[in-house]
């Protein structure tokens, strides 16, 4: 399995922390981001977002972080990362959804502003992403994972963003289910820092 | 199953049609937005967003309308409309996500700025949906469907806006083969109208 990356994306480490996790061997394929790499021809024609991370395997392609952590934990996390039964899948995906949502547009482009990586209204994306860590404030209070009362690929998954919030203006003091969320899922065997 | 919903909600809209296709019988209940009732608490403990879709079966509630179109699809598409292979699963997962970014913070946001629904940046998000239509008309070139050579909850997903999008600016016309795709869609059984 062929990860391509690089060290500072988010999306990327989130696949690299299942990959680490699960114990799966993959090759590391740093795209040269500052000469813009990721956005020529070789790499459009296997992610034609142009963006990191894409995964090769057994000569497929998968682009788009979701996707490759679906790949990743349904081919090697037999069914405890992301079960099959309707129910258990729907309530995994409903967590997906928030970090596609209220993390990335909300915690991550709030960051983006603050770093100077973007423009936009600081003030909306602040907004977006503070009702995003009030719902998992909300949720973590009585639970101890997000989904199904273990971790899956919902947690790998709202992670990055949050971890990195404070960069983007966000208090992580005023969620305290957050914070120990955080602290169980560093705690878990494989867990690696970013960079 | 009671599906909560508006008749405006496009993302209702997505969940409707498959129900439709899959001719699940379901509860349709109307939202009364225009009091608000999507932002009171009653509803709020459905879905703590506060947004339209939100689904009800068995005793389980769920949020968010690709959580509930895997919902569906697990629990009556046979494996048709969402498999459980890896590299199938992962590969509907990447346009449920051009769905969710690109769709979604491009075409239908541009269409709030132009309907007056929302402020920001119509050139941003024009060009945001813009590049979506692009990945979209690239791989329906060549492809009936965007994933599996067959109709699945992929289309489904991205479908709805696309239709919209002429309200946000877009020019249809640019993209022949998603022209050729929407007809295909609008032709298979069940297809019903959003309103």
């Amino acid at each position: 399995m062929k990860l391509y990356m690089s060290p500072g994306s988010g999306n990327a480490y989130k696949v690299r922390l299942l990959l680490e996790m699960l114990k799966v061997p993959y090759e590391k394929y740093n795209l040269d981001t500052k000469n813009k790499e990721h956005k020529q021809a070789p790499f459009l024609a296997i992610n034609p977002r142009g963006q990191m991370p894409a995964l090769e395997d057994d000569g497929r392609k998968f682009w788009d972080s979701t996707a490759c952590l679906v790949y990743v934990a349904r081919k090697h996390g037999e069914g405890k990362w992301l079960p099959t039964d309707a129910a258990g899948e729907a309530e995994i995906q409903q967590w997906l959804a928030l970090s596609n949502n209220e993390c990335h547009y909300g915690l991550q482009w709030a960051r983006n502003v603050k770093l100077n990586m973007k423009q936009g209204s600081l003030d909306e994306y602040q907004g977006y992403g503070t009702k995003g860590l009030e719902i998992l404030e909300a949720r973590l209070k009585g639970n101890d994972w997000l989904a199904l009362g273990r971790p899956t690929i919902a947690d790998r998954e709202c992670y990055p963003y949050v971890a990195v919030s404070p960069e983007g203006g966000f208090d992580l003091a005023k969620y305290p289910a957050v914070q120990a969320w955080m602290k169980r899922i560093e705690a878990l065997p494989g867990w690696i820092k970013k960079q």
